[in-house]
């Protein structure tokens, strides 16, 4: 066996990532230490409570609740707490400390990013985060690396687990929100309190930490656009299946060129859309995630795989802990993000993408005129419509596809079709994505 | 504009790769530098004969036929030459000479890549190949860092993508190789000689590079079975669609673990194979590459993307070169390629997998039970048989699915039932992955 040299890892947490990274850490030890040229010794778990340490299968004598002690001479920080205090507090002081950095807090980095990278940067650290935006799915090293070079032009992710497994059960069984939510939280794919997954928190951090680095532009999560999937009901899933699409919670990440020679913007989004069966997206199920790049030379390219669960997201944390490590081998200074681009991000009423209006209309002649009319006057141009007639009451039911149309726009006009004597109720507005 | 410390980039190699990576370096150079952290300037493009100037849109001064002197104090030198040597001679120069090496050159990965690594290690430089093994597609980086915590079990791969464009066709078109290879050389998608695509040594180099990463292994390409797709018809193609399969090239990298406790080994192998159209590979079109890899701890994930054009590889080069930029600036040494793993490689006679047999038999009693005989006495266990009777010629048409055979026991058993009086033809054996 080689005689290589030691470097201390400290791990600030023991849930289901934290306890599986210390669990490979111990049974792997000799062949990281192969990977990474370090031998790589856990010296420490910090935990709020050691009686968290009976639970897992690691030495006792591992658990400590003196995370600041801990810190103190570890060259490689692992934290997984989540949130954002203390984690931020002990990532900061483990960077002035000398160590470098290795974490999977979206939370963090989608709010206080540009602080850690900053910090970092000033002492020569690095800060690893593979794990932050798609669970076990590479995506942070081929956006920062391998696409260095390129120039992306939109991202387009599924990058959360439990909606896609939810949205997924509806297409599929035919269900109803509610029910399927159920079912995906006894069966532990969802949260007792499911909010930061179905209103799209956690995957606007995500949106967040992916456009930052796709488009080198600092992205604070506050101008990440943000809808969840409360709304969808199986009767919207229904009509986007009669039209061979499927709605997906979409985390769309988008590089603007503006007509007028103004200069590049960028979006950041997130929301249910509809997109097209045929798209490689469309065929994501279950908890899965993926990550559709269009890059400007790579062209379309796609990262598939599970984007949560303990093991899985260990997985991205020790490949970031071996990187980490031979970084400390190899010497020379770390290099932090490069957000030189500061593009301008524009907010959602500016976007523009294409967009489904289903409405219930008074069943008489001149309907759709009167609707056509409101459409045209409110800037949305129509590219499909196909009207139904429900038997007997009266009413009919317009699915409206329209062409390309501001976000500003559309709203607007939704607000006048809603206003107008002839529109019984607007049943549906969902975005069209992946054209 | 930050002044940056300027980086001498030489380029050998000015085809369809190199006259777009020289384009890009050009048209991009601010942006690069504010990615790379220094301003990354082309001092010279070698090349055979400077002719070849006119045909692309680069100041013809840039050009020269004394590659020799071109590398002389080079930072970073791009090889887009192909081929072994000059490419090798010169690559060695360079590292000698403390430049950092990026190239796209499987072939020459594939028979020299323990050189080079070894000749990079010495002096602390950096060889980068992304574009090598899977064109635009980011694998090199994930397999070597985001999964270098985690133990990569089985890799399968579409590689090259003019055989998966004949294949697709086949199957989408009903049509015969030879028609569609005809079809793909008018369109530019298969070469004029297209031995190296459809006898699948390119798919072999890029197997033998992905497997050597995979599992930090030394590879040579002489230890790659290979076959390439010559023998399939539309036949085979046929029969594969009402099996609700498809026929893929596949390149297979696989972890084995000996039942008798004697250790691991490894097996690379490329040739056409049988998997189900659930599989997400099946669903790689065109020419499309995919590289689906299976990793203890992260489970399934999958890359797509293009896997050739120049535009789309000159992607995965200038990614290579600014990581190699980045490292300049960054200092320290490089982090060579650990291959201290060494698994053995096992023959792939003593690889197993399932097979599917097509043979047409004697149409009379007794036939099964014969053919299951000889079956049973190779040690070939039978799954499903399938029996369509030819009408009025005497001709039973017996498709058999087996069960995980040993490739050595599979073969001797073809042989025996092709020596059988019962068996009129052996129609095919096609391997079936992806379970």
């Amino acid at each position: 066996m080689i005689d290589y040299r030691r470097l201390r890892v400290a791990l600030l947490g023991a849930g289901a990532v934290g306890s599986q990274v210390a669990g490979l850490l111990l049974k792997h030890r000799a062949e990281l230490a192969d990977r990474a040229g370090a031998d790589l010794e856990l010296v420490g778990i910090a935990v709020r409570d050691t009686s968290a340490a009976r639970d897992v299968e690691l030495p006792d004598e591992l658990f400590t609740t003196d995370a600041e002690s801990l810190l103190l001479g570890a060259d490689i920080v692992i934290e997984l707490m989540g949130g954002i205090e203390p984690a931020r507090g002990y990532i900061l002081q483990a960077i002035n400390s000398g160590a470098d950095i290795v974490t999977a807090n979206k939370a963090l980095l989608a709010t206080h990013g540009s602080e850690i990278f900053d910090a970092a940067d000033q002492v020569g650290a690095s800060v690893y985060y593979e794990a932050a935006a798609a669970g076990a799915i590479p995506i942070i090293r081929p956006l920062r690396d391998s696409l260095a070079g390129d120039r992306v032009n939109r991202i387009m992710g599924i990058v959360n687990g439990t909606t896609n497994y939810i949205l997924d059960r509806m297409d599929t069984e035919g269900a109803d929100f509610g029910d399927v939510l159920k079912q995906a939280q006894d069966l532990g794919y969802a949260e007792a309190d499911p909010t930061a997954d179905i209103e799209a928190y956690d995957a606007a951090q995500k949106a967040a930490i992916l456009a930052s680095l796709a488009f080198h532009t600092t992205v604070p999560l506050d101008a990440v656009y943000r809808e969840g999937i409360t709304s969808i009901d199986a009767a919207m899933i229904e009509s986007a299946r009669k039209a061979d699409m499927v709605i997906k919670l979409l985390a769309v990440c988008e590089r603007l060129t503006a007509n007028d020679g103004e200069g590049e913007s960028i979006s950041v989004r997130v929301y249910p859309a509809l997109i097209h069966r045929s798209h490689p997206l469309a065929s994501v199920h279950g908890a899965n995630n993926a990550v559709f790049v269009e890059a400007e030379a790579a062209g379309p390219l796609m990262f598939y795989g599970a984007g949560a669960g303990g093991v899985q997201t260990a997985s991205a944390v020790l490949g970031d802990v071996v990187s980490a490590a031979r970084r400390h081998v190899a010497g020379g200074v770390g290099v932090g993000e490069s957000t030189r681009a500061n593009l301008p991000i524009v907010p959602i009423g500016h976007v523009t993408t294409r967009y489904q209006i289903t409405l219930e209309v008074t069943d008489e002649a001149g309907v759709l005129a009167t609707i056509a009319g409101i459409l045209s006057d409110g800037g949305v141009s129509v590219a499909t419509v196909e009207q139904t007639v429900e038997p007997g009451d009266g009413t009919a039911r317009l699915v409206i596809g329209t062409h390309t149309a501001r976000e500003a726009d559309l709203s607007d006009t939704v607000q006048s079709l809603a206003a107008s004597a002839v529109v019984r109720r607007v049943v549906s507005v969902l975005r069209v994505e992946g054209d």
